[in-house]
């Protein structure tokens, strides 16, 4: 197969675009995220005639949506964002666009693309986690991604780190993306801001001046300053990704980590730490081979890559 | 290939044994565990010669190791009980026997003996844990053992779960096996019972009356006749166990999990409550189809059986 | 001196009334609280007037508020409800009621009076919690309250019990008011019954039948009713509290422990599993007296009472 | 009264003085601590002789001691090191050396020398803490020792911090003193010099090479050339110190902390980190005034000195 659609339904825009074998994507389209279930399936039919047009060879449409997609690739039993519960996005789609139709969870598509084109480049097993508002990931395991047996492997975010720990949106407490992403960081810098704010004083400068005007690319920016309470937010960040990649890696011993999501765009001022809370918590570290933890190439494109490839493969 | 030969190294005796397509251990021979790296060669080399007298048609070796063992199935990199460190246990023990061996981490060996001829009958992803003295498990994913890239997958007794928790024999700090074991169900019931003798009085008479006296068997026996400490202890187990399969879950999303090892002889006492644990644990309970958790059915013979499958292989 | 007069500033009312030496409230007078800093003043004054008019030989006035209360019993540093900030309270209530005034943190006035005149009869080293909305507290030494330096002693609610543990309103992360308090056990059951409604059924029948519309009262009646998730849920608040409770002794050895707030209204359905949750975690226990854990007598009086006789002792 | 005898038993000595009342140390004696509490109470008698000849006008003596000290302060309870058991102390040091005796938990002992003749200058209300093998504490409320109820108060040491933690010799988990304690520091640094060997070179060299090798002086020395394995394990103790400090805070309200023993000895090395943790924690930190955070000033002598002195308040 030549040509496929990839589609990434985000929670503020849709986008859409033709992809090559290679990764390439060709066009794109974007469009607001509807507010209603039909909306959405309306918008994606809209953006995928859209890309259509200047490729009628394309041949079929990958999705990556985030919630619990179920194993036949084809209903999303649940979705946090948009209201879908139990809804056959893939018949609905095909309808409208006269295509296969391929559903994926957004992290799986992602870690995909990351896989095919991006960092994971010569390795067969790799782990990926997207550090982003909240924790996301994907499996791929002997070059095939791992969705588990009802669709929903992979849910990295809501394992539990802390026991009585954090709420989460999930309804459950301590889930690792509370601990280890970007939403997780901003709560790092403010509390530490407003507990000792005579040390978060460039901090501080870049915002409103409180510790709750704190946002993410302040924080990176006051950590390329040195700015000490910046460094340790990020160490703290790191303190749990690290800690968590090592669960992982005792549970899949995958070749490479691939980290990627906002926070992975400030590279080795997070990437390093990470890896330096991986080697701490490696169980049996000096007995076997160590994983790479490596981060990812693709960006905001990864998902929507990786949903074409996906379909692609049928 | 029709017959083939299971070694089950164990802290205390090695037992090999020829076992059929079916699963069926036809013969066995059982010697105490040397305490060097060389007799223990000796001892398997001695075990499977003597299982292949009645059965000479029997076609390759495989041995089931607690350790780390490597990708190509062949080297120990590292035995916490013996002395292996980088053993080339393959070459030595083929070059004794003169039929091809097969080397593999003993809880793997386990699971897919489980999977094979036990409990997962009609599964095709399972993940099994064995609580013995400590916690070890087991992948199948697909109808395939998941070894991982460097082939120490599936460590599960050694994935944090309290932060600065309990230290563990790993060099780490609130690995899982020590909140779910039976170690630490006697742990559970010792320290119960020193702090509140008066609820623990039937625990207590079981064993020679002191807290530290207690064994496991005393405290499965004073749960089935409603010790109030016992049953306590159970019931702090399951918490641990039930939340820990549900990590699992969001990971790995199998169809079902066994749980096997000295504590699971149990049946439904510990059973129960580890299911109702893993319910109120599940992430998006209520939005996916839940995974079984199952009693293992081979005991102490799933090791045995599943090394000799796995050599049946290949 | 003999007759004073009490006030409890609550979040919905402020009540006053006249209490003679012995603790009884001879009249009371209520007024809603008002949202303005003045407007509280202003209220405080006319309940004040309102109960002196047939007690017209009450010599001083006691005023129970929530926050930190200044050493000299006079400024509230800080209240979490009214938008008081170094309000000068003892000063401007002096001006409208031309009586002296003592101000005290509203859990050390509640602690004193269980003290002196509720379930603290015959001991002389006392430590009080309070499981309401919050959990607050007062500790008496030597039959004086325990102010601290700074008068800001006591604030049991906010002692870490969980690192990285629950958000919590004063901006720090697993205080114990998080996992010992009324809004504790109302979290506890609405989580066990979201997780596993089955079990909850009815608990869940008292309410509007969601998780979310269950409420303390609904907890208890169905613990009466052996509800096993309201019975568990009320263990968990139990074991929270026995354990801090077991940490207070180790850090002031009273030798006595009084559990008031709505809570405790429960009597020994809540008071049994806390006494054996402090057994449990006391350290030492086979070699040191064990303080009692008694349940408070006085109610929502304990308050108004305790700062009435604070104001007596000037 | 005048000159009085201090005497504090040590693990491995018992040192005996006169201490004058400004206290200053006149003389001392030391014997190594005898095996046997007969030779212990024999030892103490022997050296108080010892010290009472050059000083006959010696009045009374005050012993410092390990463990759980009755409220009469005569009967030693419980004895850690010692095999003392509801040990009648004070009368058989009195009917041996014809002088009253006071007998004390040496924690307290030691945090009264501090209150008085050290660090504790010009405060009433003050909380001490000494990080050594373990952590032991003292109380001093309004210009007197907080002893408590049954004597046994200030057992800081054993504060739940961890629920869930690690082992203590007490029996119970989690205990304070397994995170912030001299033997804590050494397995911060021993832990992570085995798990990241390359960063932590220098530590490693200044001992035999192992991770087990490494002693408390190492890390001290380390520290202070900039190992960033050392740095990092007084900042791991460090945070959990300051951690500590803040619930006291909010517990006691005291004017003043004095943090002693053998890890205070680096002085800002460690009180400065210890500080920052502290502000970082405390609750309420923008609304009260905040104690301070003080180096303990007599070392190894707090203790005799603290005996001696409360042996002259009788």
């Amino acid at each position: 197969m030549g040509l496929t659609i990839g589609v990434d339904i985000g929670g503020t825009k849709i986008a859409a675009g033709v992809v090559d074998e290679d990764g390439a994507i060709l066009n794109t389209s974007k469009v607001p995220t509807p507010s209603t279930p039909e909306g959405v399936i309306e918008a994606i039919a809209t953006a995928v005639q859209d890309v259509t047009k200047d490729h009628p060879d394309a041949e079929a449409v990958g999705i990556g949506a985030a919630g619990y997609v179920d194993d036949k690739r084809a209903t999303v039993l649940f979705a946090p964002n948009i209201n879908w519960r139990h809804e056959a996005l893939k018949d609905k789609v095909e309808q409208r666009v006269g295509l296969p139709v391929v559903v994926e969870n957004d992290a799986n598509a992602a870690a995909w693309g990351e896989y095919k084109f991006g960092a994971g480049a010569g390795h067969d097993d790799v782990v990926c986690i997207t550090l982003g508002t909240g924790l996301g990931g994907g499996i791929i395991i002997g070059g095939k991604l791992h969705r588990g047996r009802f669709g929903v492997a992979a849910e990295f975010g809501h394992i539990r780190v802390v026991p009585d720990g954090l709420l989460c949106g999930c309804g459950s407490q301590g889930c690792w993306e509370q601990y280890a992403s970007g939403s997780a960081l901003v709560r790092y810098a403010q509390q530490r801001a407003g507990a000792t704010p005579d040390a978060a004083e460039y901090l501080l400068s870049l915002g409103d001046g409180t510790p709750e005007g704190i946002q993410g690319r302040h924080i990176s920016q006051a950590a390329r300053h040195e700015d000490p309470v910046a460094i340790d937010s990020f160490r703290e960040l790191a303190r749990w990704a690290g800690a968590g990649l090592a669960d992982l890696a005792s549970l899949f011993d995958p070749s490479a980590f691939i980290v990627g999501g906002g926070v992975s765009d400030e590279g080795d001022l997070v990437l390093e730490p990470i890896r330096k809370s991986f080697r701490r918590w490696l169980v049996g570290s000096q007995w076997r081979p160590h994983a790479q933890v490596l981060a990812a190439q693709l960006g905001g494109r990864a998902g929507l890559v990786g949903a074409a490839d996906l379909a692609r493969q049928g």
